[in-house]
C-alpha cells in the first residue's frame, strides 16, 4: 500500500547495527527539514557536562526508536499478524517523529516555555510543514493517526503502548543509546531477549514469564541511568543555570526589552503568544548557543554572567537540602554576597520510581504472561520489582547556587 | 614541580575507560573557555551525514590524546625514565591543546580561511587568552615550549613524535574514537599492545618486532577509516557545499557586502586582515549553523540555496571523473540548467597512502627494533607494509554538483 | 623481597585485557602441575548444557582472581600503603591458588565426596606437591599463611576479605567471566569503578558512598547470574544426573565392586579413606569423561544409562514441586515405569539471597563510607538493597527425573 | 517439506547473538551423540597454551557455521530465491556437520593419523550412526548430498562455496569466534556488512564493489589470526610434542606393544587397519588427556616425559632455522645431551598466503561485482589485495626441541 524504497536503505548504527528503511514515506520524513533539525538538538540536557562524550542528538535516538518499532512489527508474531500495513506504517512513523517537536536542552527549556514538546510534535505533524506534506501525500489520514499515537489516544491501545508505555521503543532505545554514548555500562539490558519474549494478549503487549529476569534488568538499568546520568547533580547544575537564564530573559522581556534586541532567536519564546512551527524550527541548540555567545557581551550583568557560565562551564555549586532552614541559610549568604537570588538560587527535587505498578493509567504497568497462562502484573511475580515498589520513593532535594568562593 | 590536583580527577570515556588528571595546570586548561569551546566543534567534517552518530566533538578527542600521552610518559619505561617532570607536563599539555585552534567543520572551513588551525592553536597558547594565563602562571616558559611541539620543532624530537608522527597519540585516539562513534569496526586496533611494545632507542620511539602485527593492523585501520569514513563521497559532498558557500561569501564580501550584514560571525574570516583570537573563539559550529539559518533567508539565491542544502541535507550528487572531458560535460549541463558553476561544481581528488616509508622528513617513518637489535624501517620488515608501499597511490577523483533531476 | 620475574610477564585475557605477573613465585605457581591441571576443570558445572560456550576453565578464572587482587594491592591506596610486600605476595598467591583443590563438575561432585574443595586446596598448598615446593623455596612460611587466607582465618581480616567476602576478587572475576563466556549481559558491572571507590577504614574494605550505584549493579548482576546461569533448570538437570551416577557408584562400591573395576579414576573417591593429593590430581574432567565413556558400556544398566545421558545430553525432565504430594506422584509414576527412584529422581531446592546484611559472620556485609564520614552497612543506605533484603528468600524447588515419554 | 520444530529453538551465542533452529532434522542432529561429542574436542590445537581462554569447542563453532549458512539462505536474496527447500536444508546440515569427524587436537593428531577428518566426517554421515539415522529418516538422499558438499563435489557449486571457499561460513565463524575466545581483536571484521553485500551471479557468490573494504578487512583478519594465534610458536611447540608423542607410540606399537597396553583409547589409531566410526567416537580429547595421564606413569621414559610435558606445560624451546646447518647444530647438541632426536626434535615450516587469486581450482578466488556490472577477481580491483598477492610467500621455519637448560 505504501510505496517501498527502490532498495532497502540502511544506516549504520552502534546500537542496532543497522537501521533499515523500506518505506519511501519513512525515508522522506527522515530527509525532511524538521527531522534533519534534530541533528542540532542533543539527546541529553546537561549530562554532557559530566559524561563528555554524551553529545549524541535526538536525530539518532529518533531513528533508533523507529528501528525498534520496525522490528516489533516484523518479528513479534502477535504484532505482525494483527496489525494492518497501514497501522504498521503509522506506528513506525509515530516512533520516528515522536520527538520532532523537541526544543533545545531537553527539559530545562521546556520548564520556562509555554508549549510542551509533545504539542509541538503534533503541530509539526498536523500543520503546514514539509513532514506534513510528505505524510498526506502518502495517505491523507496519516497525520491525524500519528498524532493520536503521540498523544497516547489512539483507539488501538497496542500502538500507543509500543511508542510510549513501560516497555516501549522510546525508553529501550534511549537507555541503550545513552549508555553507549556516556561510556557507562548502567543502561545495558538484553534488547534481543526482550523482543523475543514479548507476546500480545488481548491486544496488549505482555512478557513471557521466562523473560522477567531480562525485564528486571531493564528496570534496574532505568533506575541507574536516572541517578547516575540524568539526575547527576552536575547535569542538574547546568540545567539550573539554563532555567535561571531563561527566567531572567522572561523578566527582562517585560521590564527592559531592548536588552534582548540582539537575541532574536529567543523572542518567539519570550512573547505571550505561542511560537509558530517556523519559529520553533529556528530555535535549535546552535541558535541557542549562538544566543548565549551574544549574551556573554550583554550590558545586563546577570545575562552576561549566566550565559558565560553555560558556555565556559563555570557551574553552580550544590548541596543537599534537609529542610527549609538549609535553603534559607544559603539564600542569606548569597544575598549578603550581592547575588540576586531570583537568578542565583534554584532548588530542585529529583525523584524517581524505577517502576509503577499502577494499573489504571492506560497500560503503564508491565504485564507478564505466567507459565500457567494467567496475565499478572510484574510486581506480583517478580520479587525484585515487588521490593522496589514497596520501597519508599527515592528523592534527592538539592540547591544550586554560585560557589561562595567564586 | 607542577602542582598536583588535590585528588586525581577522572572523566569516564568510552575509549580509554577513564581519563586521569593529576596536574592542576592540565585541569585548569580543560576548564578554560578556549578549551570548553571545543565542545562546540565536531571532530569530523561531513562524515555525520553518512554515519549519523558521528557527532562527537574535538573536546573529547583532545582529552583522549592527552590521556594516551599521559600513559606514554607513565607506562613506557624508555620515556618515563628519560623525560623530566617539566617535559612530561609540556608534552601532555601539547597533546591536550593541539587542536584548540580548530575552526568549524574541520578542513572544509580551512580550505577558504587564510589561517591554518595549527597557527591559531599556537596563537591561543601564546597570545593573551585564558589558557595562556594558566600556562604562564604554572611556568613562564610553558607556552613557548608547548608551541614548539605543536609546530613540530621542539629540539627534543621525541616530544614532537609523541604528539604527531606516524604512531602518535593524535592518530591513535582519533582512529579508535571515530570508529566507536561511527559504529564501524574498521578503526579498531590494539592500543594496549602498541603501548606495551613501544621502546625508546636513540631518543626515538620504536616498536619491538613482536609488535609489528599490531602496527600492521593499525595501518590498515587508518587505511580503511580514510576510505570508509573520512573520504566517503557523501561526506565530501557535504564538505563541497560548505566550501562553495564560503567561496560565495568571499566573493560577495568584495562585490556586494551588505548581503552579508546579518552574518556577523563570518565577517572576521572574510576580511583581508587575519582574525584575532577572540573572533576565532566566537566562530564555533553553533555560530556557523546559526549563520546558515540566517542565510537560508538571504536575498542572494545562491547563499539561500547552499545554506539550506547544508541545514536540510540536500546534498550534491557526485560521479567519478576519468578525465577532463567528463568534468566539461557536467559543467556544460549545469550551465545549460542555469547553474553558476563557480558555486555549483567542485572537483576534488582524495588520495591516501596508508603509510610512507620516507625517512627524511622528521621521523615520519615507523621504526622497528628487530630481534637482533637492529633498528629497521617498518616496510623493510613487514611484508604487508612493504606491499602497501609498493602499490600505486590510491586516488579518487570526483565531481560534486546538484543532481540534474533536482 | 620476593624475586621479580626478569621482565613483566603478560597474558592476554578478555576480561582484564592483560594479566600481569612480576613475581617469580607467582609465575612458577602458574606453571606448576597442580595449577596447570585447572585447565582440565571447567569453571561451571552443568551450565554449558544451556550456554554452549560456557566452556572456560578454572585456570582462567584463577589467574583472573589473582589479577584483581594484584590491582587491589597496587591501585587502592589504603591497601597499597598498609600491606607489606610479604602480605601482598601472600594475598595474591591466595587468590591465584584458592580453587586449586577443585574437583570436576564444580559442586555436583562435591555433593558426594567426603572432602571439600577448600580442604584439598589447603592440602595442595601444605602437603608435598610442586606448588608447596615452590612456595617454601620462596619463603618457608608462605604455605601456612596462604592456607590461613583460604580458610578465612588469617589474623589480618583485610586479606581474607579481599579473596572471599561480599565484594571479593573471586566473585568479581567469576561474574564478569561467566557473563563473557555465556554470552549474556547479566553479569556485567563496572569493575573499574568499584576498584576506584574502595577505601580501607579500620583495616576493612569499604565503598565510598558515591560508588553505591555500582555496587547495587554488582549485586543485581549476582542475582541474575544465579537464576539465569548457575541455577538454570537445565544445568541442574545435568548436575542431578551427575550426582545420581556418583550415588550409584558409591552403592555399587559396597555391593558389587567389580562392576567398577575399569573406572580406576573414580576409586579413590569411592573408598572410605580420603583420597590423597596425587589421586586428586589425577581426577580431572578429562578422566571423569573418559570414565563415563567406559561406563557407557557397563553391564550395570543404571551406570550405562546415566553415563550415556551425560555424554550425549539426554537430560532429565523437571518440574516445580509445590508440595510433597507432587513429588510422590512423580515417584509413583517412575516406579510404575520400572525406574529405580534412588537413581532416577532427585529433588533440589535452589535458593539465593542477593545480599546478606548480617554483620556477625566475619565481614560478610558490605560497608559504605558515607559522605558524612560514618561507616554504614550497605542496606541502610541503599533503597534497592534494603528492598532486596526485606523481600522473602527466593526459592526454586524442582524435581528432576527421566521424561516419561522417553 | 522438512518438519519444522514445534517452536523456533534458540541458543545464546556470543558471536551471533542467538543461533536459530527451525527444522527438526537440524535440532535432532545437534542432539545426536556424534555431534555432542564435539563438546569434547577443542576448536584450536595448541593455541590455548598462549591464549589461556581459547578453550572453546568445535561444538560451538559448528553451530556457528550452521547459523551463518542459515542467514545466507534466508537473507541473501540471490540465494534465498534460487535454492529449493531441500537444498537449503542440505547446505545448512553440511555446515553443521562439516567438522563432526574431527579428532582431538586439530591438525597435530591428523598429522600421524591415516585418516583425514573430512573422511571421518563423511563416514559418520554415511555409515551406521545416530546422525545417519536421523538424516535418512528425514530424507533418504540427505547423507549422500551432504557428503558431496563436504567433499566439495556437489554439482551445485554454490553449495560447496557456502561451506568452504574463500568467503565461506566456516572461516567467517572461526575467525570471529577465535578472536572472541582468545580475547584478541585481530580476527574482527564486519560479518553483517559482508552478508549484506554478497550477491549471486551465474550461480556464484560475489561481493558488491561497495563491500570490498570489508573483504579486505576480512582477509587481513585471516592473515593476523594465522600469525598471531594459529601459528604462534608456543602453540606449535605444544603441537610438536603431540606429534612426537604419537610418533613414539606408533613406533612402540611395532616394537614393544605391551608398553601401550593401558592406553586402549589410542589403539585403533595405531594399528594398520583404519579405525571405525565407533572407535573414532571414543577418541575425544577427554580420552586423549586421560591417556596422557596414564602415559605419565609409563615405563618408557620418552612416553613418560612427552606426556608429562603436555599435561604440565613443559613446552619445547624453539628457534628460527635459516638453513640446514642450523638444524644440524641443534641436533648434535641434543644428541650430546642424550636426547633421541627422533622424538625430541621437530622442524616445521608455517606458511600462509592471505589470499590466493588463482581461478582454476573450484571457485577459490573471491569475485567482485564491479559498479559497471563486470565480474572481476578481487585482486584486480583491490590495491591492498593485489599488493598482498604480489608479495612473496611469508614463511616461518622453526625447530622445536627441549630447552638445553632443562
Amino acid at each position: 500500500m505504501f510505496d517501498p524504497t527502490n532498495e532497502v536503505k540502511v544506516m549504520r548504527d552502534p546500537i542496532h547495527g543497522y537501521i533499515h528503511v523500506d518505506l519511501q514515506v519513512v525515508w522522506d520524513c527522515i530527509n525532511a527539514r524538521e527531522f534533519q533539525r534534530l541533528r542540532r538538538i542533543q539527546q541529553l540536557g546537561g549530562s554532557f557536562q559530566v559524561y563528555h562524550t554524551a553529545e549524541h542528538s535526538r536525530f539518532s535516538h529518533s531513528i533508533g526508536v523507529y528501528e525498534i518499532i520496525r522490528r516489533m512489527v516484523n518479528e513479534i508474531d502477535g504484532i505482525k499478524n494483527i496489525l494492518s500495513d497501514y497501522e504498521k506504517a503509522t506506528v513506525m512513523l509515530a516512533g520516528l517523529l515522536h520527538d520532532v517537536g523537541h526544543g533545545p536542552f531537553s527539559h530545562a527549556f521546556e520548564a520556562v516555555s509555554t508549549c510542551k514538546h509533545e504539542e509541538f510534535t503534533c503541530r509539526i505533524i498536523e500543520e503546514n510543514t514539509e513532514i506534513h506534506q510528505i505524510l498526506i501525500q502518502a495517505d491523507p489520514s496519516l497525520p491525524e493517526d500519528i498524532a493520536k499515537i503521540i498523544r497516547h489516544r489512539h483507539p488501538n491501545e497496542l500502538l500507543n503502548q509500543m511508542v510510549s508505555g513501560q516497555l516501549d521503543a522510546d525508553r529501550m532505545d534511549y537507555l541503550l543509546r545513552d549508555a553507549y554514548f556516556t561510556g557507562t555500562s548502567y543502561g545495558n539490558f538484553d534488547l534481543e531477549r526482550i523482543l523475543r519474549t514479548i507476546r500480545v494478549v488481548d491486544n496488549k503487549m505482555v512478557v513471557k514469564e521466562s523473560g522477567i529476569h531480562t525485564v528486571e534488568d531493564y528496570i534496574m538499568a532505568r533506575y541507574h541511568m536516572y541517578w547516575q546520568v540524568y539526575y547527576h547533580p552536575t547535569a542538574r547544575s547546568y540545567e539550573s543555570i539554563l532555567e535561571l537564564l531563561f527566567r531572567r530573559m522572561k523578566d527582562l522581556w517585560k521590564s527592559n526589552r531592548k536588552l534582548l534586541d540582539e537575541v532574536v532567536m529567543f523572542h518567539a519564546f519570550l512573547k505571550d503568544t505561542p511560537a509558530d512551527v517556523e519559529e520553533h524550527y529556528r530555535l535549535d541548540e546552535a541558535a541557542a548557543f549562538y544566543g548565549f555567545s551574544l549574551l556573554e557581551k550583554s550590558q545586563d550583568p546577570i545575562l552576561k554572567d549566566l550565559s558565560s557560565r553555560l558556555l565556559n562551564r563555570h557551574l553552580f555549586a550544590y548541596c543537599t537540602l534537609e529542610n527549609e532552614a538549609d535553603a534559607q541559610r544559603i539564600k542569606q549568604r548569597l544575598t549578603a554576597d550581592g547575588y540576586d537570588i531570583r537568578y542565583y538560587f534554584l532548588s530542585d527535587i529529583a525523584s524517581q520510581r524505577p517502576y509503577l505498578p499502577y494499573q489504571g493509567d492506560g497500560g503503564q504497568a508491565i504485564w507478564v504472561l505466567a507459565q500457567d497462562g494467567r496475565i499478572v502484573e510484574l510486581s506480583e511475580i517478580s520479587l525484585i520489582v515487588k521490593a522496589l515498589c514497596e520501597s519508599r520513593l527515592q528523592e534527592d532535594h538539592k540547591a544550586f547556587y554560585p560557589d561562595f568562593s567564586d
